[in-house]
Order: structure tokens, then sequence, then C-alpha cells
């Protein structure tokens, strides 16, 4: 008779662990007096609490929308919302025509981005497999990597997006070592990335699609770039980017993440995707056992806020008080952070990516954490966002600074507060 | 080299079967004049879109309330929901004091049961374990186990509810073959059971706890009891049941699955979950990667709604809502169906269930199905309800019809249809 175990629970499980982010989180609600620059939760002023009103009352007003809105709907989810988010993603990207690319039969409509991200992650790999990430990358997804069995590679990550050299040596080195089979996706978040406020130049994203074609035949199957946009429309300056669905020849190879959880409604937990076969159908099925389809409700509200104009005129209002929040987290810095810290400062999103001297430890073991937390202020440290990866050393000496959740006087106070640890540590 | 293959999709992926519901959704979508006994969609007159319109704009009218609504929650969900669910399936149990069992920090808050279903399964089931299922039951979960390479057996339904000596049965031949060890779980639908609306009395599903837990020893683990309390609320008839839960000394084998898609709304897509440890936090951690947390905006519409007693109110005109399409269907059965169909009356829920005689097929490929189809009715089949099981034959001689979604005139003419097509293949 087999081992008596004291639990039933399934490999996926055992290797499930509990996220960083609840840690903190948990840090968080046992200290009142905290000021929290790391969790990654949206500015509440610039909630559209007047404009949901209005739209939700609309929609409910008369009974034939009303009860489609509290109905079931479909699980690739409502035409009209894929038709609007799927011509304004077309048009943000200046493309003409009607590519295949940005088709709305292509998208599905998913419980936040996130939701999009574990789908793709379940259809494409078994445990075992590999999917490869910018070193550092989202936290939360290195969670989804684990718990599914998959290793992760990181890529460096430059100022204008991934180190194509670098991306290419490690595909080599998978070759060489005969793991490039196992090599499912390549996962990038294009736009003012979580963890650094990176932007991939479209040009990276092309010569990234052409590289990972390269490695399609001795991989022996298609090489997917998982691009996760959530951050894209939250830019305050300078020039947008076209999303990789805009490189003529790879469409077939392009999964886009999307997301109305950040620009407008976090609550409503509205994403989406674009999906080349056969992941579209795969993910459409699987979505049909997760929830046979997001919230009704939620979609005809979203696609009343697209096709109203709200949507538009909101995000002028999110973009400005982003960039405001952000100006106050760069004054703040370079009043109260010691010389010697090197902070990248973003064009959008919600994040400043700081790196700590002389490799100053900033995990949650180190002594700057503590100190930080005996001083009430919190920030995500970086080793969080980095992969476990056998190939290199995990940095251990970054931070994620949000400005999206606290207020304006709490960023001021918190990187005060934060400066004045450091300037202690690094005497 | 490993073979050339054209995708790169996961052995899950390649498991997940086009669910059956969505072939039918097809073939009502080719033909417009069709009348679908089939759908398990609600009856659209009696959602409640007033009431929604009224909580939403309470809710969204403070700024307070409505920036909360419209900002990320945490994963299990929204402490007053969790709180006012936990207190309902107390009382409806008649529960007193303060058990555990029915503990809100036991409790977690997702899209719809179907979610927590899923989920429940990814935290116990490895590919190759077996689930065990009523024969016949709710097609959609037999999707899920299919989709992780989850082996289902039947057990005998009987009209109380499973029959256990069958239970006995089929775990004795388990554990003769050396299969014990890898059952998990038994998945119950314990009101108006989709497909049968057969109701287990309590009194059962206490002595298949008894049973189960008989047989852990040899397992060498837990072996749950999922049940199912989707249609619990929708009640016409008789007197209510206890669930599991309401077991004593049995509470940490019992995974409690609730929605208020069916009984509120639909479209909102809110279910709940009660789970003991290790399974709560597990799922817990599942949920984080899924999506962090259900939308914060429908969780505090249901909250509002249980809260106001706008629910309870609206349950009894949902209540009488079915008791009036019920007794429509049973008339229309009575009037056009020929004698020799046996047709199981519901106490509740959205289903009636006929048995034909001499095991006359009614399958999708069946004269039967096809005839129907081209007299523009169409119903769920009876053999997608029940698992792949080679240690039966799987019945193909009944069929689901539901009274949830078609309107009353839509009811009686696809029943005459329906009876019109059964006579002339019955002579």
């Amino acid at each position: 008779m087999a081992e008596v175990k004291t639990h039933a629970l399934s490999a996926l499980a055992r290797r499930t662990a509990d996220p960083a982010i609840s840690w903190l989180m948990h840090a968080a609600l046992a200290r009142p007096q905290l000021i929290s620059l790391a969790a990654g939760f949206t500015d509440n002023k610039s909630l559209p609490v007047g404009d949901v009103r209005v739209l939700l009352n609309d929609l409910l007003r008369s009974l034939r929308t009303g009860q489609s809105a509290l109905q079931y709907g479909t699980t690739f989810g409502d035409p009209a919302l894929r038709r609007l988010t799927a011509q304004r993603v077309q048009r943000l990207d200046g493309a003409r025509g009607q590519p295949k690319a940005y088709s709305p039969e292509r998208m599905i409509i998913t419980s936040g981005s996130q939701q999009l991200l574990y789908m793709v992650t379940e259809a494409l790999c078994d445990a075992g497999d590999i999917v490869l990430v910018e070193d550092p990358t989202y936290f939360v997804y290195l969670g989804i990597l684990q718990s599914h069995g998959v290793r992760a590679r990181g890529v460096r990550l430059e100022r204008d997006g991934l180190d194509l050299t670098h991306l290419r040596a490690v595909l080599e080195r998978l070759k060489r070592s005969g793991e490039l089979q196992r090599v499912k996706l390549l996962y990038l978040v294009s736009y003012f990335q979580n963890p650094t406020g990176v932007t991939t130049c479209f040009t990276k994203k092309r010569a990234l699609l052409a590289l990972l074609n390269q490695f399609e035949c001795p991989a022996g199957h298609p090489v997917y770039l998982l691009e996760d946009t959530a951050y894209r429309e939250l830019r305050f300056a300078g020039e947008d980017v076209k999303t990789a669905l805009a490189a003529k020849g790879f469409s077939e190879r392009v999964i886009l993440a999307g997301t109305y959880s950040k620009p407008f409604a976090t609550g409503a937990r509205v994403g989406f995707g674009f999906l080349p076969e056969p992941v579209f159908t795969a993910v459409t099925r699987i979505k049909g056992n997760h929830d046979f389809g997001t919230s009704n409700l939620l979609q005809l509200l979203l696609a009343r806020a697209l096709g109203s104009g709200r949507y538009d005129r909101h995000l002028q209002v999110v973009q400005a008080r982003y960039a405001h929040k952000a100006r106050v987290m760069r004054r703040a810095l370079a009043a109260h952070f010691p010389e010697g810290v090197e902070c990248w400062e973003p064009t959008g999103g919600l994040y400043f990516w700081a790196r700590l001297p002389g490799r100053l430890p900033s995990g949650t073991a180190s002594k700057l954490f503590q100190a930080a937390l005996a001083h009430n202020v919190l920030y995500v440290p970086g080793e969080l966002c980095y992969a476990h990866d056998s190939t290199r050393r995990k940095p251990n000496h970054e931070m994620r600074l949000s400005f999206g959740g606290a207020t304006e006087a709490n960023i001021r106070e918190g990187i005060k507060r934060l400066g004045a640890v450091l300037r202690e540590m690094m005497v």
C-alpha cells in the first residue's frame, strides 16, 4: 500500500506558492500607519465612478438591454465589445484595411488580462516546458509558471526593451542543451513594464519575432510571443508604440493580452486577448470550463464606455493624473534619495524602478526592507520579479516603487521615509 | 530531433474537447425558428433588472463605496458578501451557534460556481486520478474532468439521490483493482440535479460521507465530497434539504459550491464555495493566479442585494415563476407525449428528465434527434450527461428538457413538436 498522505492535493496545488504580493498585503494590513508604495492598485480618485453610474443606469433602464446584461452570454464574449476593442487596438496601431491580425473573430474577452495569461499558459505549457521572460518581469506571471511546473528563463532587459543579443544567446544555449523543444513562448510586458517601467520599441518586437521564428524549426513547433499590453493606455509622455500585431508576416505567432482594468474600471476586471489558431480555439474551450464567459453586465458596461466616448474622455483624466503623480514621485526621489541610487523614470504606467549601489540587498530578508517596514513604508523588492533561473545570479538590490495607489501626500512622505532609511544604510 | 509538430499545444489543451453545449448552441443559432428546450439559461422575464439598477445606483452614488467597487479587492472576496453568504447557508441549514463548517473564513467568492468546480479540480486532481460522479451528471463538469485527464466513474442515481449500495460496490471494485488511491472526490449536484431534477436527501448525504470515510485509509488520503448546490434556492415545492455541511463530524471533508447566477443576477456570475484546509489555501492561491479575485463591483452588488432584503423578495418572484413554467411543461407533456415515456417532474430547478421506452436512441446521431431538429425543436440528449466509464454501457434513450429559458408559448409549442416526433417514431 502506498504511503498515507495527510492531503489529497494535486501536483499543481503543491507547486502553487503563496504569492509574494499576499505577504506584502498582510504586512500592510497589520500596520495601519504603513504607506504602501508596493501595491499595484490604480488611483482611487480617478476611478470613473460617475461614468459607470450613468452607463449602468442607461443599460438597465430598458428591459431589453437590462435582461441581456443579466443573462448568460457566449464564452468568447459580447460581439460589440469585441468589435470595439479590436477596432481600438487596430486604430492605436495605425493599421489600415481589415488585417486578419486585428479581427474581432480572434478575440476573447476575459476576467482581466490575468485570466488570459493563465489560460494561454494552460493551453501551451506542460510541466517541464520553458517560457522566456524579461529579467525582471511581472511576478504574478512567474507564479503562474511555477504553479504549472513551467521553467522560466530570464532574458536581459535594456532601457528600450529586451536585449536581443542575449535572447539569441539564450536560445542557442537551449538548442545546444536539447531543451529548445520545451520552449513554448516568450512573455513580454511591452509598455511601461511591471516592474521596471521599460517600454519595448517596435523595432525590437519585430526583430524578436524574426529571431523566435528562426528557432521554430529546431524547436519542432511554433514559438509564440505573448505580448502583455496592460499599461499601454497609461502613457503620459512620448509617442505610442505599435503592438507586435503590426509586425507583418508574424501575426500567426502573436498572442496579445490587454485590459480595461488599468485605464478604466479596475474593479470591473474586463480584459481581452487576440489569439491565432489553434490557440484561440484551445483557450476558448478552456474558458468554457473556467466560467462559460465573463460577466455580461461588465462586458456591456465596457462596450458602452467605449461606444459613448466616455472611455476616451476618461483616459485623458487618468493620464493627466498619473503624469502628475509621477512628477510628485520624481521630485520626492530627487529631494530625498541619496546619490548613487539610479531611478528609472517612466513615461507611463504606475512604477519607478530604483537600483541601489554596491548591490545593497533590498529583499524581504534584508536589513533595508526591515528598516523600511519599521519606518512604516513598503516597496516591492526587486528580487521577487526575477525568475528562478540557474543560469544567472538573481539580482537583489532593486525596488519597485508604485505611484498608482498612494495619495500624493503619501508618495511624498513614503519616499521621504525610504530616503532616510537609505541614507542611513548607505553611510 | 523530435517529430515536428504543427502546434505547441499542451496535453491539457489537446484533451479539452469542444463542449457538447457549444454544438447545441451553434445548431440553435443556425435556425432562428428553433425552439430550444436545451439551453440552461435562466428565465429572462424574472431577471432582477430593476433591483440591480437601484442597487448599483446606490452603490455608485457615494464616492467612497463607488471607488471601492471599482478598485481591486482581495483574492478570496469581499468580507460583507462572505459573511452574508455564510450566514445565509447556515440559516437555510438550520444550524445554530457558530459551527466552523459555516465560517466565512473558509469561504471564497468566485466567478460563478463553475470557477470553483474548475479550481477544486485543479487543486485536487492530477491526470490519471478518479472522480466519482452521479450517472448521469452535469456535462460541463465532465468536460472539466476530461480536460485534466481525470477519469470519471459513474454511480447510479435513484429518485432520492445516489444509490449507496452501488457507491460501495464501485469503491470496493476500485480498492480491489488498486485504483482507490487515485480517487480524490465525489461530485454531487445535490438539488434538482442537472440533468435529472433529482434531489439527494440529507440521510444519503450523511451516509455517503460515512462511506467515503471508510475508504480513506486504503486510499491513503482524504476523499472529499464536492457538493454543488447551484439550484438549491430554485425550489418551488416540498421542503428544503440540509447541505452536507450539516453532517456532524464530516465538515473537514465537504467542499460546498453555490452560486447567485441561478436565483438572482445570472449575468453577474457570482458564485461561492466553502472549503476545508488545505483545499481552501490551495484554491485561494490558484484563484490569485487566475484573476486575483472576482469583480468587486459585482460582489458589492450581491452583498447589497442580500443585505437590503431585495434578494429574498426577488427569490419569491423567481420561485413562483419557475413553478408556473414547470406546470406549463408538465401539462404540455401530459397532453402531447405518448404513453411509455417516463417523465421525472422536479420540485425545483430548471429541468424535466424524460426516459424513452425500448431504449429508443436520443443521441445527437439518432433519428429522433435529427427529426426533432428538422421540426425545429432542440433538447439535450441524455448521453451527453454520462461519463465515459468502461464499467457500464452508456445509456442513450433519455432527454433533458429545460423550462428555464423558453417562454411559456415556446414550452407548449416545443413539447407539442417533440411529442409529434416521438409519436411518429414510437408507432
